[in-house]
Formats: structure tokens, sequence, C-alpha cells
């Protein structure tokens, strides 16, 4: 189809498709001519994924790039490395050259590895983890620390054994495959953090 | 002690300290003149609170006010208050009188009741729960949903469960458990995200 048909279906505005052709978020179509080319139904799912990324779970077009661009490198992989790649850590900034941040790096990743986690020191799932307890192990320079950590650990692995159910494989239409994958790992966020406060405020309000 | 030394202790510069007192993040000290009063150890405490929510949190002075104002308006339950005051919904704004979310409100207080969690339908955190399910809602109308949304409170009650035990009664110093409970509540939950999201890598990895 041309780009006029492939934005009236999508409804993205041709400017707008323009614009993710140029910063490489929409593969080109298939060039029949001087300024024409022909687009896909592939390339009709791919906008209707970035629609669905950015109205929806309200992500920013740069952490869409990000995922989009991962997914595509990774044909094997392609919803872990758009998993991966959403990188959404939100606490202050941290020095990833800093002894600290490494100890933090190691101290996650081997928690993974003694847990069987298929992850490394390379994922950036870990190194956001590892941030996040740099800024915990700054404000709470406690040193027994296991019991704590060990029950995110198990709140993680408790949520993605329900949500990964054994044997999961993606779709064979991968644009369905990453929109239930970045949309679920999203939109699932807040409720997580909004349940764990309310069960912290029912829990300190029975005290005494 | 006046407010120079307040500031000189606090390390909080005095024009500082005057804009906490006018927004009511610091209570006023006892009047001993004409434009003179006299501070307390629990304002140096007060001050240093703020500062750890600001610089180690990352908290709005928006979020602290609203904190510290819910804590000082609770004596009895000023912790519980203030972790449900932090409020930081971050997905799509939902309308609050739609027909979805008052369904959502209502289903979330539902399971929080039949678990025997002590929050109701007013609390912060049963509606951020309820806007963030109104979102996943939108994007997953499924309806058998409740083996996913069980996982979520399980996860959730897992970690209040370790994070306050039983028979928790805040410390003597107010200072120091609401430091505590912002604090842990805040530097956590990126903690909380980036496991589950190496959870989910780990699982998508190891399928075929």
């Amino acid at each position: 189809m041309k780009v006029s048909e492939l934005s009236r279906r999508a409804r993205v505005p041709v400017p707008t498709i323009k614009f993710y052709l140029r910063e490489g978020l929409l593969p080109g179509g298939a060039t029949t001519g001087r300024n024409q080319a022909d687009y896909s139904e592939a390339h009709l799912e791919r906008l209707e994924l970035i629609r669905a990324l950015k109205e929806e779970a309200g992500l920013s077009l740069e952490t869409i790039a990000r995922c989009l661009r991962a997914a595509d490198a990774n044909k094997r992989h392609f919803v872990t490395a758009a998993i991966d790649a959403i990188e959404r850590y939100s606490g202050r900034p941290v020095d990833a050259r800093s002894a600290a941040y490494r100890s933090a790096v190691s101290q996650v990743a081997a928690v993974c590895r003694k847990r069987g986690w298929n992850v490394s020191a390379r994922d950036a799932s870990v190194k956001d983890a590892a941030r996040a307890l740099c800024a915990i192990q700054r404000s709470f320079p406690y040193t027994d620390d296991e019991r704590t950590l060990r029950a995110y650990f198990d709140a993680a692995e408790l949520l993605a054994q329900n949500e990964v159910p054994e044997g999961w494989t993606p779709e064979d239409a991968p644009a369905g495959s990453l929109r239930f994958a970045i949309l679920g790992t999203v939109l699932f966020e807040p409720f997580l953090l909004a349940l764990r406060r309310a069960a912290h405020v029912s829990r300190t309000r029975s005290t005494p």
C-alpha cells in the first residue's frame, strides 16, 4: 500500500510516519519509484504498536525506539530484548564507575545466579536493580539485608512465573507479542507499587 | 535555638527554612520576641528528614509536604498516614467519575477485604491501584484475570510481611520512623520493578 493508505488505516498522519521512518522506528517500504514506496501489513502492525505504547503506556518515543531496535536486532529473542530495553530506573543517578555500584551489580547478579535466573550483569534490568540497591544501601547501610532482599527476589519470581507460563513462546505475530510484553510490563508496574503501599498501610495500621 | 543555629546545624540555608515555615512543612518555633523564635531539636530532626526525602529519594517538595501534613494530622497512625500520602501513580490519568474507574475501585477493595487487609476505598493506595487496574483493563480486556491479579496481591503481601514485622510499632522518634517508612517505600520501588523485569527476561529467554 502507499503511504497515504497506511496513514489512513493506522490513523497516523503522514508527517508522523515520515518522522518514524527517519528515526528508524518503522522500517522503510519497498521502493517502487522516485519518492514512492510500498508498505505491507507488517508496517501497519508496527505503527499500531507504536501508537499503543505511546498512548496506552505513555512511553516516550525514545524508550519505544530503544525497545523496538532491541527487538529488531535480536530476531530469536525479540521479546526478551524488548523487555530488557525498557530500562526505567527512576531513582537518583548513580555513578557507574563507583565501587558501590560495581559491588551492587555483583551482589544482584550473584543472587540471580544462585536462583538459576538466566540473566547476567550485562542485562539492563540487572543494572537497574543494582542502581536501586546502591541508593537503598546509601540510605540504609545495614549489612544483614539478606532477608529483606530475598523477599523482593521471591516476589519478582512469583510474578514472572504467573505471567510467563512454562513453555511460553512468542506468538507468530511479532507485533502482538511485543505489544503484550512491553505493555504488560509497563501497565502492571503502578499496580504492583500501589498494592505494595496498600499492604504496608494495612500492616502499619493494624499495629496498636 | 535561633534560626541561624538551626540553619547551621541542619545545613539548610535560612531562606529555605523560612520557605518551609511558610509552606507548613516545618511547624513554627516558640515566639520569643518580635521577629524572633526559638527552635527545638524536633525542628532540627524535621529539617533533616525533609533534606533526606528530597535528596535521597528525589521526592518533590509537594509530595513531601503532603506526606508530612498527613502524618501531622494523624498522631496515632502517623506512619500509615504518611505512606498512604505518597501517592505516586505514574500511569495515564483516569477519569475518577467513569464507570470503569468506580468498578476498578470496588474490585480492588473487595479483594483487599477478602484478604483481611485493613484498607478501604478511601485510601490513596487503593485508589492508585484502581487507576492502574483501569489502564490494564483498557488494554487487556480479558475477563478471567483472577489468577494474574492474585499473584500481585500475593507479592505485595509477601513484601509487607517482611518489611513490617508482626507487632511493629513506630519508634519513639517520629522523624526516624517517618524517614524509615517513606524512604523505605520509595527507594525499594525501582528495585522491585527492575527485579520483576529481570525475572521476566530470564523466563522469556529460557523458552526455546
